[in-house]
């Protein structure tokens, strides 16, 4: 089994699909609520990768217009699985928690890790200021819209009005116009601010078929399904037992699961000195979430009779604000160096403290 | 008439002149209050384009420098007048959302559609970021300047206390004199941040003689009182009627009004690749509601015996902390794109659609 | 003494040190609070420059390296040791008020004030952009830090709790690793966020000898140890008989005190036309206040006994909010003129007037 043993050596993450026979494991031999969650947590990270390396290969074959649907479609296919489970499991402020948690992760974790790893390495680095500057005012104004609701329905302090609903629904219809909108530019325009093509052209030489890409890609989601019912069924008890939140879980712990691959390619892209696709990577990240996933959720949500309302807490609307602020930096930079990395991660520690030691 | 054939060929606008008899029939055949102000609406709109347009023509025969001082003056003039009914009919709700209104359908709505419009014709628009950056500076510390009392006032809880009334004075005469220093800074610079007398050279060949344009601007300014009195008369009667609050008519209804002209040439000019002046035009104005009309409102009022208070609610706080950021992206840019001008139009449907939904 | 008579002439300021006796002798006299609170304030300004001075000449003998070292540890430390025997008086409102004056106060007044000056004499001055950017990426970073336990303590209504207390002390310790980092970063980078070596190379031919230097340094602490106990002794007194708050006093009174050398030279080198020394001196300032003298504030004053939190008010964390804006916009402007300081400096302006006008 060479494609195995070639296929390991590359991509050490797959070690991690281990943790899936032995999340089974757990859950047979009752080994408690923490193991479970914990296994199949770590069972999730590969098979999110897989998902997405798939999808580049897929992409590969069909071409850089339909290639740049499927990646703008299944960039998040593991996020968004793993929160229409807890949709069904009304864990409501978990998928809330989890959409923000997603958006910041990309922007000061997976950044900040990047510039880091990078900067230690290459010193300054440069990229180009303007195409990474019309990413993030896209970015900007997903987040201006998706923030808007709550902070309407704050001011007037009624979180369950109507008028509430109807924004709500509303904003998830604009939103998802426009994410049409960026893909028709996509498939219009060589440079799209929604699906970053460059990471396939950059990275990968097909190593799979196209019916091996097929293969992976369904028993991956197949995977990812499997573990996240796991996963939600054990949340209500490990929020018992370890003392955490549900909305500490959503915040960082779901979007850390889904995104570790995405970070590993973020930083290795940024310690071979190519920081302008790794910040195009967290940026397109972020507003596949906030433009796709963030109002697939809220349509799909309400299909499953739990409606999802784009109402977010004082916590999350502050993590986006920076969120907002940290992306419009960046693209006026054009520069990054290790010390920017570590504040960009000061930031995200410093948020995740709050959120650990004040659960709203 | 070959005048006026070729006038209403090149301003098709012109033709809504007819709601102004229209509107007078309406009031004395009594069609009911919704008509009285649809038409007078309407009837405001080509009025408001003369202002303008004599403004221009008038600065052409002034010269560059006091022209441009006219520009800064007039160029909001239609506004001005109808609040200035308002606040005497005490429609200060009104009046408040008109400033907030006009600034964010400048930035948003304005230049949203200038970019999509030019963006699909012009594909990648590309504009001096240095110069664009210079006028929203100003404009950012303008609107911060006006945000200040309410957010301070909001936050000690109380709106009606002498501090906050001296607050509102101490901000008018600020921006006053900061205005003025604009004025000061546009005679002395040939860059002026207030006024864009590049409109002039860029589009008129005065097809009008000094006294002309003095005659259209005394009878358009006519028009313009005497409709703003129709349409006033009649907002408490539309609010009832229509489910429609008065804050929304202010910030929606009588921006689009009293700009619709501005806005179709910065169209024109975005349409025609000119995407550096057309931003000019939204900040500039912007700048002028901000820097001019707001301080203006604030002293009349005080001396018509209805005092406004520069205390902005939430909402539309909220709004002009999205302008903000908004202006500061465009400058930082200096490149935009029809989707670019789509997202901007989707955060002010979305703001609009919250101020519908949820009245504060 | 032709040592002192160059000194006095090229320093002006240095006369104000014969308000050190005349603080004295009023004390002693009992002219009552206000005079010694004028006097020992006036007193303080030549000795937080002569702390600079000092600290400057020293730089010069040490290297740029252990010299970049010294600028960023004794850069505020005039600020620092009044702010400290302001804790011993349990005055920590003041304190905080100061850390927040202290940025605001660079950002706008002092970056303001040189931007009018230096645009006046110079027309527009242009700099660096992407150094300028550097500073203030870091900066935005550091006051987005500062500021999140504020925000999320007040989003859940309680600042006693002991999650937030943990949480001032955790961001302390993460500010304090980031300065750590940000010295480390200026040891072996030749372009230092933290400290601004060059005001040395630009400005100084030492004419003081290493010991001269170590001598002027004890004496001038002393002298801001002796006179911040004056000042800080009449606090009380002078709040009463002046109606200025205690917050007045620190956010606007304790800041210009500790800076006003620092002012100085910023402007003068603005004067100059080195616009781009100007904006590191007060960006560079702000970034020492946020970095290192707030968290040790938090450490220092829980050793104290007085144990100070970092939850500002909203007036602290509004006017911090502006300064993030505007060092954002310094940084992306690249360019300045007078009126753009102005601006700023209206911004200041109506900031003081609402702390004066709405004490929290």
């Amino acid at each position: 089994m060479p494609f195995l043993r070639n296929h390991l050596r590359n991509n050490p993450l797959s070690f991690l699909v281990l943790a899936l026979p032995l999340a089974i494991l757990a859950r047979f031999l009752q080994w408690g609520p923490v193991w479970i969650f914990v296994l199949s947590a770590v069972g999730l990270i590969p098979m999110a990768g897989y998902i997405g390396k798939a999808t580049e290969v897929l992409s590969v074959y069909t071409g850089p217009r339909i290639g740049g649907l499927l990646n703008a479609t299944l960039g998040n296919a593991a996020e968004l699985i793993i929160t229409l489970v807890a949709i069904r499991a009304g864990l409501l402020d978990l998928v809330k928690a989890s959409i923000t948690g997603s958006i910041i992760g990309n922007l000061l974790l997976v950044m900040g890790m990047a510039m880091l790893v990078g900067g230690v390495k290459n010193g300054f680095q440069t990229f180009d200021r303007r195409h990474a500057s019309n990413n993030s005012v896209l970015l900007i104004l997903a987040i201006l819209a998706l923030v808007i609701p709550s902070v309407f329905s704050g001011s007037i302090g009624d979180d369950g009005s109507p008028g509430v609903e109807s924004l709500s629904l509303g904003v998830a219809v604009v939103m998802m116009a426009l994410y049409g909108l960026g893909i028709l530019f996509a498939v219009k325009s060589a440079r799209s601010p929604i699906a970053t093509e460059t990471i396939v052209e950059a990275h990968h030489k097909p190593g799979m078929s196209l019916l091996q890409s097929i293969l992976l890609l369904a028993v991956a989601t197949l995977g990812v399904v499997f573990l996240s019912e796991l996963l939600v069924g054990e949340v209500e008890h490990v929020t018992e037992n370890l003392g955490l939140s549900e909305f500490f879980l959503g915040i960082i712990l779901v979007p850390i699961i889904g995104n570790v691959a995405e970070h590993l390619v973020a930083v290795q892209v940024a310690h071979r000195n190519h920081m302008e696709l790794s910040v195009e990577i967290a940026i397109s990240s972020s507003l596949q979430i906030a433009l796709f996933v963030a109002p697939l959720l809220v349509f799909l949500s309400l299909a499953m009779g739990n409606p999802l309302t784009l109402i977010f807490n004082p916590f999350e609307l502050i993590a986006l604000g920076a969120g907002v602020i940290i992306s419009a930096l960046v693209s006026l930079d054009g520069e990054s160096n290790w010390l920017e990395g570590a504040a960009l991660m000061a930031v995200y520690l410093i948020l995740g403290l709050s959120f650990f030691l004040l659960p709203g």
